[in-house]
């Protein structure tokens, strides 16, 4: 069934994906999608968001056990941040029917758009509108690189943009969501339990967001302009990411610049602006909120001493989830079957599961990374932690919709 | 004359200039150069490295007077970086004119092509290709960001790109070139001898080039992988960054970052490559070298910590020109008049008529700078000290060619 979805969007030169929201590469992954539901005979629909569903059963019974993730990647991303979850989900259900198991209440499984974010500098969302963390205005106003808005992007991908907005219905007919993610760490690959374990189960998100940093000085001559007539925002930025890993490390968090741009970027012009955007996280807020402020500080600090202005803006932020006890307890139980409980174990990256987790009860199972990287064409999974990855996520839904 | 210039590929939102070679701006630009020639009746030719040529008598005749220099700009340039001495010569023949000069031998105006390399990453190609400092084939070779080669751009100009190659006859042919430039420092706005000067001489050009840095880590998912998992680039690049002001600064030399490119450049992503380009430049090629290997020690070094790999390349390199002393000397004697010699200054910057010195007898005049800004909407020159320029650069050339 992967197979089909291999190549879709796939960089030759770099062998990573680029299955950014509403494009082509990502209208072949949506088409894979409705290919898997038809061809089982689930009932498939687009919701006003632009999330794809396929149902085993009657959306309007209520109290379904959903379960999925998404398709669209990261610059240059791996083959299985978001499509393991997906392609595990239609495999899960092929497990079900061929257990012969007979589920009380509706099931699904769903596709949501635009989870990471790649495309127009937000993540999640589709999750997010659904849930009304999103307003449809500021959706609306979204743009990607080339000024094209999202509402654009999704019109010339066939859908209607009049729609987007919150969906209340849909999430109160959800008895629960799980969502299956590959690791994007190695707590699994490191648990000591059992010499590494295969699956495990999410305990919280760690709070995260995303601040961009203006640093203004003047552009000049690289190669006229005498050293104490300069004022480079290079330095500046500089000093900002040196800051950003000490300060990282001191507090036990993480603090990362992974994209910067440069005007007017010539090699022989001292630049007028870096942008860079940080992306930090931590284990409470209060933690993440001292790094920024430390990494603002240092920023400050250069800024001043080289003439340059800093203006941070939080271009986002998530706040800690921590999912619900009950419901992951029973789950951790249901993928461990006789072997005991999987470990539960936090994790620093934002999903779907989080954004919706305040509407819906949601619990994540996630598949043993043996390298811990992630969106990175270097992102893998052994085949057996995979097919244990199905397993663990069928007696789960078992459990949950076969009482 | 200059106000048909002024508007040409200048950005609305910036208020800079994006001349680059052979684009729709330059073609502009290159019209308006043809239009000045013809309207004064001069002779108009295009030489097989698309260089303009405007001449006041028979080329043929050799021993030619030269002036000029470039009309393309680097991203969000100023207006007097080059116009400013392509502008002056056709108003200096025009002050010769109606002085009723008799010039001995012919006298000419010439527009580089390509002299700032703000689209192939290479500086006066124009220059470079006539002199025989750039060989056709490695022109062949250069291409934008956008993948399109310089042959095709030349093409797409209307130019015919087979014809690129060494112009030694034309060369022969010149008695002296003599380029008129905006300062691109504030020496002579703060010349002691007579509280700033509106013009002076070159004496030399600091050694300069431009070297690649490559930074390779490995890209990972920014929000779970744990610091001592990480092979995050970026931290080498910003330590780079600040050695390079740092040991720049200790030498009495120059060298900036202007220019950064990241892959994936996702925010939540770490990078596995960062590029960097450094510009560098020092008043002699051995404290150049030191400050280049110092930058590229500390480079390594923080690489080294964080698993990073560091390659450096030297893109672009050139050697220190020191202008002929007896051109100099008479030029600054001729510019200066009964005031006395005009001030005698070296320039970090580099010229076309750097790349011709080695061929050609060669001079500069510098117009008065008041804040030392360049390469960037501020740069600015006072209409008083431009007219200045022009008559200084009309006694030089009457000088020359009128014995």
């Amino acid at each position: 069934m992967w197979s089909g979805l291999l190549p879709v969007g796939r960089h030759p030169d770099t062998g990573g994906y680029r299955r950014y929201a509403w494009t082509g590469a990502d209208a072949d992954c949506r088409a894979w999608f409705r290919d898997q539901a038809e061809s089982r005979g689930l009932g498939y629909e687009v919701d006003r968001n632009g999330n794809q569903w396929a149902w085993l059963g009657d959306p309007a019974a209520g109290d379904a056990v959903v379960t999925g993730s998404h398709l669209d990647s990261v610059p240059d991303g791996g083959a299985f941040d978001g499509p393991l979850g997906v392609v595990s989900a239609f495999a899960a259900l092929d497990e079900l029917r061929a257990r012969g198991a007979e589920p009380a209440g509706p099931l699904a499984v769903v596709n949501f758009g635009d989870e990471e974010g790649a495309r127009f500098g937000l993540a999640c969302v589709g999750s997010r509108l659904a849930s009304g963390h999103l307003t449809a205005e500021r959706a609306r106003e979204l743009r990607d690189a080339d000024g094209i808005t999202l509402p654009q992007a999704m019109e010339r991908a066939g859908l209607d943009p009049d729609s987007l907005g919150p969906d209340p219905e849909r999430l109160a007919s959800i008895g629960a969501f799980v969502e299956l993610h590959v690791e994007q760490g190695r707590a699994l690959a490191d648990d000591p339990r059992r010499g590494g374990a295969p699956v495990g189960v999410a305990s919280a998100i760690w709070p995260h967001g995303r601040w961009r940093f203006d640093f203004r000085g003047e552009a000049n001559h690289a190669g006229t302009t005498r050293i104490g007539d300069r004022r480079d925002p290079m330095l500046a930025y500089a000093a900002a990411v040196l800051a950003s890993r000490e300060t990282a490390a001191r507090a036990g968090a993480l603090a990362t610049f992974g994209k910067v741009s440069v005007e007017p970027g010539g090699v022989n012009a001292i630049a007028s602006l870096v942008r860079g955007w940080l992306d930090s996280r931590a284990a409470d807020e209060e933690t993440l909120a001292e790094v920024v402020a430390a990494v603002e500080r240092a920023a400050t600090d250069r800024g001043t001493s080289e003439g340059v202005s800093v203006q941070v803006t939080r271009e986002s932020f998530t706040p800690v989830v921590e999912f619900e006890h009950g419901l992951r307890d029973r789950i951790a139980a249901l993928a461990g079957g006789d072997a005991g409980p999987v470990p539960v174990l936090p994790t620093g990256a934002g999903h779907d599961a989080g954004v919706l987790s305040g509407s819906v009860p949601t619990a994540m199972l996630f598949v043993r990374n043996p390298t811990g990287i992630s969106h990175s064409p270097a992102e893998s999974a052994a085949e057996d932690d995979c097919l244990a990855g199905v397993i663990a996520l069928a007696d789960v839904l078992e459990g949950l919709a076969c009482p």
